[in-house]
């Protein structure tokens, strides 16, 4: 990996890339009870960035999100939400981010063709981390789950993107159970509260919280309970799309 | 008016307009105990449009919804809630779009420096139709608020992006109390409970209702009636902004 690759896009199809617009994915997950993100890095010398790139021309921001995170991590098939885009001005140049290098004459006279800004979609996804495949992607770069609580210094505007998925996600969950992506398929209510308190930063009481879910009508109780457990076995659940569609039509609120 | 009047960016101001970028505005009000829209149109052929247009390269989105709205229909100092960007690659083109107008030879050299795609941010804001002035902005255009029941043919994607305004702002009212922006700024509980009826588009119990909106602690009981209601004179309430941003970081949720 050297310095260049941060222009592949520059050389690689570049009359299908749009370089007006780009997207930035937010991975959570949690391991050991913290919420973690995933992130990439083309090369030890660079800042650590949320997994991103250049739209194509011919797709639609949902297909470029979907395209990129497998690009760049390998990770694909994942519900991924929009939830703000990044639009400040200031936010990226090519003129100075290419200034750090050294460039041809080729690569120097492609500049003059790119944007002033690029302007990039965010995008939010919650997965279980040990149902995904990480493989660093096409690049085969550097990636990490890195915990919320103690992020690295990131390139450009990506804390920022970072703190508004959070916001985005808090939000969210006062509208919908969301929180059981980031489970097994099979999980137990004592799981999904901690969840619940660590997005939310606050602690739930037991029983108030598992009346309040099963009310929903959307989780399925299993004839299983939790093996590996020291005393009580907990009872296993499975979240069921079509009862959650169903009280979703019924007008049913999903509110912690 | 003539149809060159849909061609202003290509005259005024080019060297700071990014063709890439527009916004859309999809401001919401309630006259007749209905949603209507306020909508423009350039000149009596064309279709009716959301208050839109191209983003400036020195300012971001949110800067450009605000001046655009202003431009458009002369309303402004609205809170615009951005809530999805359009991006399919087929929903607005320069060339099939100036294809329906006798151009000049500068203007068809122009048309060579603008993009297959613009992308649109949209925004939905709430307002009191009564609280706002709508001039037609700087084109003097024609203005209307259409109810939402009855919406003329749209141009582009309008009708669409309409649609996700209305879903984006269903889910809004689970988790902020915004519809009393819909209100002056006294405004009685049946009123606001109307407003929530119309949104969501089912009745609700009038005393859980109330009993819900009050535990907010948001609404300020006024030591005032509504005036020329017939029998029982309901009371005024107001608005807390600093009630709320306490409730707010408590944590409270504000679902119906």
């Amino acid at each position: 990996m050297h310095s260049r690759n941060y222009l592949v896009p520059l050389h690689k199809g570049r009359t299908e890339v749009d370089f007006h617009l780009s997207v930035d994915c937010v991975i959570f997950s949690i391991r050991d009870k913290n919420l973690h993100l995933l992130l990439n890095r083309m090369e030890p010398v660079r800042k650590w960035m949320l997994p991103g790139g250049f739209m194509f021309r011919n797709e639609d921001a949902d297909q470029a999100a979907g395209r990129i995170l497998k690009l760049r991590t390998g990770v694909e098939r994942v519900y991924l939400n929009q939830f703000k885009i990044f639009s400040d001005p200031r936010r990226f140049s090519f003129h100075e981010e290419t200034r750090k290098f050294p460039l041809t004459p080729e690569e120097d006279a492609l500049l003059e063709h790119l944007p002033d800004r690029v302007i990039s979609i965010g995008y939010f996804a919650l997965v279980d981390f040990q149902s995904v495949t990480v493989t660093g992607g096409d690049f085969r770069e550097e990636t990490c789950w890195c915990p919320l609580e103690s992020l690295p210094e990131m390139e450009f505007d990506h804390a920022e993107i970072v703190g508004e998925a959070l916001r985005a996600l808090r939000k969210e969950v006062q509208f919908s159970p969301i929180l059981y992506r980031l489970l097994p398929e099979k999980f137990t209510l004592p799981e999904l509260q901690n969840l619940y308190e660590i997005v939310l930063g606050r602690p739930l009481e037991r029983s108030a919280f598992q009346r309040k879910v099963l009310r929903w009508g959307i989780f399925l109780r299993l004839d299983e309970r939790k093996e590996g457990v020291a005393h009580k076995r907990p009872y296993l659940y499975r979240f069921e799309a079509e009862a959650f569609r169903m009280a979703r039509e019924n007008g049913r609120s999903f509110g912690m």
